[in-house]
């Protein structure tokens, strides 16, 4: 129960979640198995960021954003800070200051299971946040928390190292020892898809392409 | 309590249809005496679109998406699929690869009192969809629904064939049987606002335009 | 308990008012020792508005939106219109047509802890809104409240005359009392960011620039 | 869309509501094809009561309960009332005196999809309540509704007839038509479930009494 | 905006408190125009307790529970201690402990827009508790909020020295210049709804007893 | 990925167990350092309950209590299952017949972030359950889930062979690893509250107790 700073624990190699950037949250989300999603309260701040990247997280005390402070100096160029809070908080935990600092590191983006404030000037600097909420109110620098610690973030157990990726969509992770892995099947699963679309564009009924008729009958389906 | 695909349910006449289009969501729910408005969780998944359609209506079970894919094949250029699951969802039961197949129907959007994904795919679609939520949740194919029959959604009753109108309000329900005398009275509604607005914007007071002082002082307002 | 109409309360003089729209909702609040922040379901319903302006204040019923008409009557320009429902409500109080009528009086937006409708319109004629929700649920015009009392909006006490700064994180109310300091604390707030901006953008650490490492030490942060 | 009180319509027949209430909520429901039953949000004020009785259903504005009033005088012995606001209300409609006319007219409860007060009052008179909530919140009697139409209360249609069976566990409506039929379906269940009990309680696992073990295999489970 | 204890603030005669207490909550909202009510969240952690007292407020950073060691000795007996947090908070401020210094202070209760733990203790000692939840999380010591400053407590604006009153409905509060007078109106009340509860019990229907017919058809309300 | 049941998962030691049901929930959460603790949405369905287990914990779909029938199997004396679904889901998974197994097991009562249903059958049978919500809404037995793997339940990851303690406060889960210094420390921390506890009643202040008046003037607290 004492709170650490884990420094540098194992991280998914580059090239694996580099490549993972590549997939949309829901391929990823489906690739592995329907796994890994994040709550859908979970929003973008502003339109159009697609990232993936590796997790510090920081578990914080509601409406205390010391530890924020704390784990800036354990980013590394292409991480992602995952923050959750011990209890419910819509404090605005983060803003351009922090976002600065964090640019400076090479880091791709911020999930929070709570509030983000200076949303104006994050959408013109280019740096992404995923939140709870949006809020400006402020937090205080008094009690600890830790980093680099396994957290539950908006449902989801996050360990520091895993892949995070988020779009539109939302954000979901992925386990570091399955990363290799959920990147084949995100890739298999996209080529299948293709192929379906092309079928659907055409008029081709997901009744006949998935064969599912004979399964709603004898569920008992009938039409009128 | 058996599980239907009622086919070719009776529809409000096309040109009515095409005609409430013109009107908003707000003008219509007053033009029929303030009524038939969804609550107001249900928001467009991107911004811009305003359209009308006739309701293809789908009852689901929670995180099931199976019959949307039955209710494909019941949909005719024009309509909007409305999706209603029996018990709460926040699950992602839409997403691009059943838009391309609406989309090649003819279809002009969905609503959904639950999750939608591939949002921004959509947007680049020029699909609309107005949802409960964003979620990438991934649905089963186990259980089934209904297609065509009444559905409460997001609060309103629903029966296929009538008129859904939806912009960035939200959306309204027109019962078919309504939808001749719906029309009417939105225009009718539209053409009283012109004059309000000609004489708001020219400085007149709606408490002298709508002779309002009476009444409140009759009521006991007091001015200090 | 009588339903009354203040006219001509004490305004915060125009000159702080105007300057204070210089600041951001986060400075603001953190510059008046945090507080005055609305609660973060208080959101603008399009993007870009930053305004500063002399609060009128209504007390309305539930789904009544009689007192809306009765203050437009009070605002003057410079003016920014903060609605609170006695109870909770999602309706939709406000439109295009209650919006052409403060355009007209140079009222530069409305806050609403209740409903908005009409929302593309509002968007499309630059008049700012910052609300509960997006509803086009229609009101009625049945029971009195009142104008330029005290009220409480979505948590926070707005005295008419206070100041009340609204931007895309959210909005905050300055009491008239207090507005010159906090607009002085702003300023000096905002001067000290500068400096902390750069030196965060030059890689410096919070935890060196803040001084933070002994005092975190202090708490028992361990580092593994 | 006008507003109506209809007068007398067609009610389930009182042996066939009686002996529903021998049903507990989640027998009815399960009974009728897991239907019919109204959002959670919906418990009881007090603890203890077992209902059933005939809709008498009543629409009304949000915060004002005028229509209630109206409603009694269609109110006859074995009724349950039933209210659902056309918009969200957490008002206090309800409270002792509406119950004391009520219970003289031998109504045996009150659902309501909004809120209800004197609830302490009500536990004493051992009049039965499930509301959204318990509020004290005044309204006012301004606005008309109807009575003994069809309505949506907590997510469910709601025809004026319908038998309404509430519990520990909720609300569940059963449509008119069906009353009988569900009636035997539920006694048919209940004997299901009493020979299950017994093997349950023996130790008999459901894995093996309702032979699930083969499908779970099938499906992939894996035991470690 | 500095952190205060405010010292033997005003108090509302202890005869009008004590007199207050014997009318419920909906009656005194009642009496004072339909004013006062804290939001419905605040509900009763056990059943059975009716109290009026004189308010001691606090307000609290969220998680954070020192302010409420600091008011224990601001309080006398015949208090009530309201505390609302200044953001968003389900953490658990209060419990025995603190209820059993405030039991040897002679106070009545504790009203909290925020978590109370240790429940059934509380229950057996019979300290009574309004709050927005149950719940033990854990607080901290470490920044300053006020003592007997104005705040707002789920909604309402709340003064020390006014009245609170709670029952199983929830909670009210009167504002300390206004005691005597909502008082005599909840006398007022008590007694003509006396009257009305004997002609209900006896049969008659507010539709005549009020003389509501007439408005009704007046309004456009129809029989079928 | 794939669904499993693990069998026979390492289990926290039962006298450890046994001796942590001594201590409320509040206790044994502070005494592991304000950690463990299930969201405040977990609430006993009938009071009075307080109970200590080892956790056999269930992954469910939404809506789908299969894995429930697989997890009985699993069960022995002096455990307590611990269900959470993969995404949101107010469905009654759990009865009285689940009970009546479970109770033949030996099992102390059940956790679950989603509904429970037949909440006073289960109250008579002295059965306790803590749950999200009480609903009576049916589920399918389709979708295979997994039984004794690590889950995320209301916020706290639980692990087969944790500890579990739930009363009137809610739920706090114990990890196995630390459950005999977490038992050691509670009995050390309920010492020292019945000091404080005593000298409270007797009308010491905690300000003198715990020392805090230099504290708190260092932070700047001023009296008037």
């Amino acid at each position: 129960m004492a709170h650490v700073v884990v420094q540098n624990p194992p991280r998914t190699p580059a090239p694996i979640v580099d490549a993972l950037a590549a997939y949309g949250v829901a391929t990823v989300h489906e690739a592995q198995g329907r796994t890994g999603l994040l709550k859908p309260r979970i929003r973008p701040i502003w339109a159009g960021a697609h990232i993936a990247g590796v997790a510090v997280t920081v578990s914080v005390p509601p409406g205390d954003n010391w530890m924020l402070h704390v784990a800036v100096e354990q980013c590394r160029p292409g991480d992602i800070m995952v923050v959750a809070p011990t209890s419910f908080s819509d404090a605005g935990y983060f803003g351009e200051l922090l976002a600065t600092a964090l640019t400076h590191r090479g880091v791709r983006g911020l999930v929070i299971d709570a509030g983000c404030r200076d949303v104006a000037e994050l959408e013109r600097m280019g740096f992404p946040v995923w939140s709870a909420c949006v809020s400006a109110t402020g937090t205080v620098k008094e009690t600890l928390g830790s980093v680099n610690v396994p957290i539950v973030c908006a449902g989801q157990i996050v360990d520091p190292g895993d892949v995070v990726v988020a779009d539109a969509d939302g954000v979901v992770v992925v386990p570091r020892a399955d990363a290799g892995q959920v990147l084949a099947a995100s890739q298999a699963r996209e080529e299948k898809e293709a192929i379906s679309r092309k079928r659907y564009a055409a008029g081709e009924l997901s009744l006949d392409v998935s064969d599912m008729r004979a399964a709603l009958a004898a569920k008992g389906l009938t039409y009128r």
